[in-house]
């Protein structure tokens, strides 16, 4: 980013914790490209909105689409809007409730969405699909005109905004160290269950790679 | 939910999907009760924010809490803030990629937050932490006024919202179930792994059950 974005980052910092903040590209596209889930955040006459929609990354942009017709989708197009990609790691227990804490990596972004059009938008939409599931786009029945108008890809630069990363144990006064309290931090991820085909699968179509091999971490 | 909240919420409905919504209170207190992330948005002069947080229940009003210096409570006080909770429970893979969805449950809630305050306020600090890990409060070193009074704690009456649900396989054009394309869901869940004893606990702690019990699903 650069040392204009970099002063609103540290600006954006304050928000949690000062000594959270990472900034560098890298560490941001990661968490961006590991966890799709996202929440959009937007104003509709004063009123802030939050929505959930999945994320996805073409370069130094961010995408997200939904149905054109969606309230969350109008009221993104061409508004200032906040999104932020949130990954829990852990629960981190201290020996007081004070120093309780919580592992995670997270990305707030700043932006302006415009939407994407043409021939962009249906790439971007083959994209997306292709980033969750490889090789499952040409195996599709072939998007058609109605599906395409229907549905809006908005994208917006990945410039202001700021990552943050929280690992490690708790930190707690130094005086609490000799109390007897079991402190230490339970892991949680995002696991993946066995497939459960479609009842109405035609019979003996083979699982994809897609499928057997997906995963969130 | 009254039924002028009803009415809002069936307006907030069609934010995604008409066929997805439900107003009880049982299933909305159900997703927010096992879903302690949450994702609060507020204002800050025109500009929409969107901060992560945790999130708690008591009765008819949900919390959340933050360093009382942090932006996001100072912004989020008296302010008309949005507020989504949300658990993603698979991806539905679809023989389109327009009826490609996911399964989830979600909550978003409106409402104007006001700072919970003296003994209630400590008292809702320990079911936040009481709620998580059953047992912990009693064991801890407590809180001193100093701590107290750095933390702020927000609530807001469970009023205003919708909850939304999908479940189930994909839901594909009539013409596109006979095409040899695999089809289906892939369940995911927050997952636990073994607890990661913090290296400075004294020796010989026996590991408390709310450690070893923990479950987010």
């Amino acid at each position: 980013m650069t040392s204009e974005d970099l002063k609103k980052t540290e600006k954006s910092r304050v928000v949690r914790a000062p000594t959270r903040g990472s900034y560098d590209r890298e560490t941001t596209y990661g968490i961006l490209d590991s966890t799709p889930l996202c929440h959009v955040s937007y104003i509709i006459d004063g009123q802030p909105f939050v929505t959930p929609t999945f994320q996805w990354r073409e370069g130094e942009r961010i995408f997200w689409h939904g149905s054109s017709a969606s309230r969350m989708i109008r009221k993104c197009e061409g508004q200032p809007v906040c999104l932020a990609v949130t990954r829990l790691d852990g629960f981190v227990l201290a020996r007081s409730a004070f120093h309780h804490s919580v592992n995670y990596r997270s990305v707030m972004l700043f932006g302006t969405p415009t939407k994407v059009e043409g021939r962009e938008k249906e790439l971007s939409l083959e994209n997306f699909i292709e980033g969750l599931f490889p090789g499952r786009w040409e195996t599709l029945r072939p998007m058609n005109e109605m599906e395409i108008k229907a549905t809006t890809v908005l994208a917006m630069p990945i410039d202001e905004g700021s990552s943050k990363i929280r690992t490690g144990p708790p930190v707690d006064d130094e005086e609490d160290y000799a109390l007897p309290i079991w402190s230490g931090v339970i892991p949680v991820h995002p696991a993946v269950r066995p497939p459960v085909p479609d009842p109405k699968n035609l019979d003996n179509l083979d699982i994809p790679g897609h499928v057997t091999g997906f995963k969130l971490d």
